[in-house]
């Protein structure tokens, strides 16, 4: 069996984090109990679509009352595997590198971004956001040390697949894609690209729909 | 008629920009059909996803020939209204808005960052990658001088709220938010909040998955 599986909810997948910001925040308020269309109407979904989401990490609502707010939180982390701690390292300590590592919420959902490599040897030694910078020959060395199991590249287009090619093999076997280029893997290893083109899509969308609206 | 129409296509619309990618790169080629299939591999999706998708652009492929090149790049980039400049600002001159500011695929999609805001004094009159930082109290007038559509708000969280106001004041309608702060504004205006968090949530489902199939 192929260990790609291939996710079936990617779509609700992509809402949970949402979700869990917006039942945290309720949390506050002490009441013991959330409904879907309280978490509905704070992100402008249908009810329906977020009880169909909720449902995928197995937890079931009571009628009239709604789900229970701490099982709740604690579904969704658990499905999302955000309730175990994810070492990671930074490949391309550049400025996108530095703003995730600032980045408060991932410290919140289990991801630990433990050191930062590049292959400037000017920034060896320095430390972005208390993140220690190394240098990219000791990746491997490092990787091995502290057990990481995720690299987050942020290298410019160009260092992308020799950069992707040192993380496989000091072998770490989940990358986290920042760079537009579509590296090649072997079978085992995953990665998520993330493309900032994608939210820009719906944005633009939006706007030519609302303008087409207004006239 | 509420201005704030829901799109119907979201999950659709976040992966036109994948297709537009590969299609861009198959273009050198000089072949001058494409067909879905071919797509579809490239990208891990199911060829019936892929014609589906480009379907809402209100392109047709043709039988066992697939899809004109250039008219398919057109109608994708049409329907994104990324055939039109789109001038926008960075709120925000922190690493991550630097990081934007720096993004090389925006300005493939018409999106044209012409100038960036801080609070911060000590960043007036400095440039990153070649964009001026302005100080907050400019907004309004430098807004309306360069016929401004869009802020992109990169400010830490505790500002986003203020940061925002300050925005909309200068009459900006659209907003692309990577703060975690749900902004309060007028009906009229957009607000499309990117969430890195949901790229991690698939990453983490799928770790999660893997190793299960591995056990």
């Amino acid at each position: 069996m192929s260990t790609k599986t291939k996710l079936s909810y990617t779509p609700s997948i992509r809402r949970l984090p949402s979700y869990l910001h917006i039942i945290r925040a309720f949390q506050r308020t002490s009441d013991p109990y959330i409904s879907g269309t309280w978490i509905a109407n704070e992100l402008n979904l249908e009810p329906i679509q977020v009880r169909k989401d909720l449902a995928i990490t197995g937890i079931v609502g009571k009628p009239k009352k709604g789900y229970p707010v701490e099982q709740l939180i604690s579904a969704i982390e658990h499905y999302l595997a955000w309730d175990v701690e994810q070492k990671a390292i930074i490949v391309g300590a550049g400025n996108l590198g530095s703003a995730l590592t600032g980045y408060q919420e991932f410290r919140n959902h289990g991801l630990h971004i433990v050191a930062a490599f590049d292959s400037d040897p000017s920034k060896t030694g320095k430390t972005i956001h208390q993140v220690q910078i190394f240098h990219m020959e000791n990746l491997k060395e490092i990787v091995e040390k502290m057990n990481i199991t995720l690299a987050i590249l942020t290298v410019p287009s160009p260092y992308a697949q020799s950069s992707c090619d040192a993380i496989v093999a000091a072998g770490i076997r989940a990358i986290w894609n920042f760079t537009n280029v579509k590296l090649k893997v072997p079978e085992e290893v995953l990665v998520q690209r993330e493309d900032l083109s994608s939210g820009y899509a719906i944005l633009s969308v939006m706007m030519r729909t609302q303008a087409n609206n207004l006239s």
